[in-house]
């Protein structure tokens, strides 16, 4: 590579501001590193785009305070109507199941468009630490890497060229004032979702011309960067320079979208129902905020052309709204104001590679693309950046080994795939027409069309998910499956995944707390010590020997803490005890497990109860999770809430080893 | 009166920007009505001050939509830790209660600091219909009132004369550099509370004088007004032009304040805590947001001196922490930090009338003045325009009748009188000696002190506040009382009382909601109909014949309704049936329960099912309110969600009677 001098250097590079980059950028935000993130479009998104939010995503945004925002704004979805076509052809309710498996997670499925998902990033990323700021407009157009650096993470393999867009080039065409459907308001201004549909054609190129003839396009900058993230999507300009493909196929599915306030005796509009028609084809109806509905509607009329790609002028708003009033006869359905449109044809593809040497990594569209009516798209993205982010961040603030790196591919490229295997299945029963009867072998049998539903909950909920051995999760000690007994996926505690929540009270004030509220995504790993009944003497006794062996100078907490720093600031540990609350006396628990600091006193925030509070019952921690008082257990808790390893309590020494396989010694 | 010509013509005049004044903003900014507001200070509070929000309050921040905000920010009080001495003098903790009574609210007592309070106040406002903007450092100085137009609400009898005050004149002095006490950090810059004390002499005629002197004091404005409201304060200006006085007393008891991050090894320093020591006085011991606890510090030392008033250049953060330590001593308290301190002189005053003509009006300090320990002050004073705000925005509006106006002195008056006799008799107790022995007449009884603090808890709650009879609260229904069977404050439906809230589901979505967060504060009457079980016929029959009465073109509710307004735009109609969700259809119930508009399709937000939610439980509305499924009740609820009116479900014609006695028919 020839010498080139940079105009800046950073930690991290970020390309593409969609959920997958601003979830990142809000990791970052946490932590004081350099990064920059840069979008080639100049704003960001007002109208309909992604807008599910799994339960699992509002436990991550909660733990970076942004949950509670979109649980108020957003509409919530509970309960899902099944209509099939009954024996005379006309369609019928034939069931009822809740959205969100019940027990699940101290969330429901809520949906919200993603204009405001990244306003609340927004807000959250400028509270942060760094001076972290999205930049529009911004198109990388040269990449450039030394391999010969790729071994040394405080080394800076990455050369990325960035130009800035003029405003012109940075907007997307839109397709302007379109008449709404039903005739009652004419030349109302919607937004044209296409131009961003996998219909429409690949800008990128394009622009990147554009910016070269252009003078006027502003500004060319050079970055050198330690780390670099492509989240920007299906048509990845980072994937394209690492030369990494996805593989799949598109099929000849056709759906449109429309938000609208639907003007409609049908009466489960405000539900979310997938309608089967005899053989108009199906809707698929998710209820939205601000009175507006969402309608999911298989277009049988677009034909997919030669190429394998539809003719997207014939599909317009109208087209869209016939299909829909076809699928959904006899009931009526009619809108005075449309918010947003688009089509879309249906494919999945997944990346085969995730990263390059843990340096360049693609996260989101950039490595899988599926049909959005799972409500999966901006989940899993945002939940691949959240997978990856605290893990560069400690890398490169020095806390981790960069070994933790190389488990981003090996537990995101699995969801990929079972997301692009679960949407290949459920897209096939939902575009196929309603069997006519045991014989009709073509048809799709309703039946199993409502169990693929009901199993699917559980995996688009990502609470099912659940990360493979590694260097960060460890199934391997003794002890961890005698302690856990019960099973029951996202209530108990499980190696691998993400730790359950319940209520506990705190043990200085007697606030109720959901146990997730204090795990918050700050960069510190935890661990959670369930220390049993603290009135019996042995379980006491258990407690403190591991207080004075945590306490001591030579300990795993002193030599991974830089000794400038806040004892709690690398691994925070949080107490959950089962004794009556009024029993204990905090100052009479060791001081390691609530410490003192000069400036503040003693920390009132670290040491918990399971037991009954005053206003919102008993939270049940212990018989909820399987745990024992008399023994309890230890769990560290990974930056991103997955549980890493179980032992007993006064396994200072797996502890120990634990963290020795991964954490760097400070000073 | 001598003619004057007017700069500015407003509805409503506020003279004041704290709690009081900017609750009443708020409800005026959801009207279209044009109204002012000025303070004479120029930055709003950004430290100390009043701090507890007690569970009424926190509803009526809800209803505004800022509940939330408060909820989030806010330390949480859960219980209360009683330290009396024992028979050698040392202090021990002899009880403890729950802080806010079991049962009562969704919401419990919390603590934040005013000035977030009035930074989420003016967040809603800037958000409201009309473009009201607080005006600082703006001074009344001149008040006109022209009886001739009192009878005549549509007329302006107030004039005021406004001058806008330099910066200099605007801002308090303060005692500056103030040395930490335990000297751990010399030289914090910390603020000075006694400028706002009681205990600070009055500068408002000095700040008349000011800009009378100086032309630089920019601009004077007359300005004309329907309506005028004092909430300025103990030292009411506006008090002072009617003439009306306070009438009370002031004790010999002194206390300071201070707001420190604390270091102690005192162990219920997170605990709500009163305090009695053996002969050094008392603590409160108030836990706070962001690691500080407030202290309420009995100071005996300092003396009150000629006049009744004590020396307030004797009393310094190390004078009142010194106190403390005495009182709390055999444990040690020490601070490196200390955000604000005060000191104040206990006393008890209240207003002789609350209005001149019902045009203007006096509200919170400036009709009331106690010790702030019961976390009283910024609560009554809210709720004095919560109860006022409503009913001048509806006749400044043209749809209630003048007459309502004179229930504000009818039902707040009383309030007062309590708050007063409750402060007197617990300010007593709490700066009172404990009682040696039950021979002991000079002392306190211990018993006494705890039996005050548990039903004061109910008092100061404000839940069980319940208003007279009048135009717009009557008890004198024939059925009301066969309806309702249980009482227990606070649970039950209680005319005159605050409407209690459960959880309900949304017919159309299955959506779990408090009732009363579909009472927000928006303006609107509301008539709640627990409508009973529907898919019993006789039952079914009299919501259907309701229906046909409301719907019919002469009914009450179309009378009050402009023709060109929405029809749930004065009264909404709430049904809350008792029949399972899943055996209604929305569709099948009168359409003026649900109404139909051409923009949006029927209405999807007004029938309620008490029925099982898939995960938040069952709320049991109709047990828990004691309603008979198969009766029901009809619930006139005012725009501040209390109880006017309970009769039958059928009972049409008791409706009419009641709204006809204070509403405006409209065209």
């Amino acid at each position: 590579m020839a010498a080139t001098t940079a105009d800046d250097t950073v930690d991290v590079l970020i390309i593409g501001a969609g959920p997958a980059g601003l979830m990142l950028a809000c990791w970052l935000s946490r932590f004081n590193l350099k990064t920059r993130i840069v979008d080639k479009r100049d704003t960001k998104i007002f109208t309909g785009q992604a807008d599910g939010l799994q339960c699992r995503s509002l436990e991550i945004l909660d733990s970076f305070d942004i949950g509670h925002r979109v649980w108020r704004e957003s509409n919530h979805m509970i309960e899902i109507c099944l209509w099939n076509p009954d024996g005379t052809g006309r369609i019928r309710r034939s069931d009822r199941i809740p959205d969100t498996i019940v027990g699940i997670s101290r969330f429901t499925q809520v949906v919200l468009h993603q204009g405001r998902i990244e306003r609340f990033f927004l807000d959250t990323i400028k509270e942060g630490k760094s001076s972290l700021k999205v930049e529009r407009g911004v198109l990388p157009t040269k990449f450039d890497y030394d391999e010969s650096k790729a071994g040394n993470f405080n080394d800076h393999p990455i050369t990325v060229t960035l130009r800035t867009l003029t405003e012109e080039e940075a907007t997307p065409q839109q397709s302007g004032a379109i008449a709404a459907a039903n005739g009652t308001k004419s030349g109302t201004k919607v937004q044209d979702g296409l131009f961003r549909s996998n219909l429409a054609p690949d800008d990128t190129d394009e622009l990147i011309k554009a910016t070269e003839l252009n003078d006027r396009a502003g500004k060319t900058e050079v970055i050198k960067a330690r780390f670099m993230v492509g989240c920007d999507g299906a048509r990845s300009w980072v994937r394209q320079q690492l030369g990494f493909s996805l593989t799949g196929d598109s099929t000849d599915y056709i759906w449109g979208v429309l938000d609208i306030i639907p003007v409609t005796d049908f009466p489960d509009i405000r539900m979310r129902c997938a309608i089967h028609s005899e053989n108009q084809g199906s809707v698929m109806i998710i209820p939205r905020e601000n009175k507006l509905v969402r309608l999911y509607i298989q277009l049988k009329e677009v034909a997919v052309g030669e190429g394998g790609r539809a003719d997207r002028t014939k599909i317009t708003p109208d087209v869209i709204l016939k299909s829909a009033q076809n699928i959904m006869a006899p009931y009526k359905l009619a809108y005075s104001y449309c918010d947003w449109w688009t089509a879309y044809q249906i494919g999945q593809r997944v990346g085969d590679k995730f990263s390059l040497d843990e340096r360049v990594f693609l996260a989101g569209d950039a490595v899988h693309t599926h049909s959005p009516k799972a409500g999966q798209g901006m989940n899993v993205s945002m939940q691949d950046t959240y997978n990856l982010g605290w893990k560069i961040a400690l890398v490169a603030s020095g806390v981790c080994d960069s070994a933790i790196l190389k488990t981003y591919e090996l537990e995101r490229k699995k969801v990929a795939q079972d997301l692009i295997d679960f949407d290949h299945r459920f897209s096939r029963l939902f575009s196929g027409r309603p069997a006519k009867d045991v014989m009709d072998e073509e048809g799709i049998s309703m039946e199993e069309f409502k169990d693929a539903f009901v199993k699917g909950n559980m995996f688009a909920s990502a609470i099912a998910v659940d990360y493979q051995d590694s260097l960060i999760v460890t199934r391997k000690t003794s002890s961890a499956s005698q302690l856990i007994t019960k099973e029951e996926t996202g209530r108990t505690i499980k190696v691998g995944m993400r730790m359950p929540s319940f209520r506990v009270l705190n043990q200085s004030d007697a606030r109720p707390w959901q146990l997730q509220e204090r795990l918050p995504s700050d960069g510190r790993w935890r661990i959670l010590l369930f220390a049993g009944n603290l009135t019996d003497p042995l379980t006491l006794s258990r407690y403190n020997t591991l207080g004075e062996k945590l306490a001591a100078p030579q300990s795993f907490l002193r030599r991974f803490t830089p000794a400038s720093a806040k004892i709690d600031s690398t691994i925070e540990i949080l107490t959950i005890h089962s004794a009556p609350r009024r029993e204990i006396e905090l100052s009479s628990l060791p001081e390691i497990f609530h410490p003192y600091c000069e400036e503040n006193g003693w920390d009132y925030w670290k040491v918990f109860a399971d037991d009954e509070s005053y206003h919102e019952g008993h939270g049940r921690c212990y018989e909820n999770l399987g745990l024992d008082s008399g023994v309890g257990a230890a769990v560290i808790i990974r930056p991103d809430q997955y549980v890493s390893w179980v032992g007993e309590v006064e396994d200072y020494g797996g502890m120990e080893r634990f963290f020795g396989g991964f954490m760097v010694a400070r000073e």
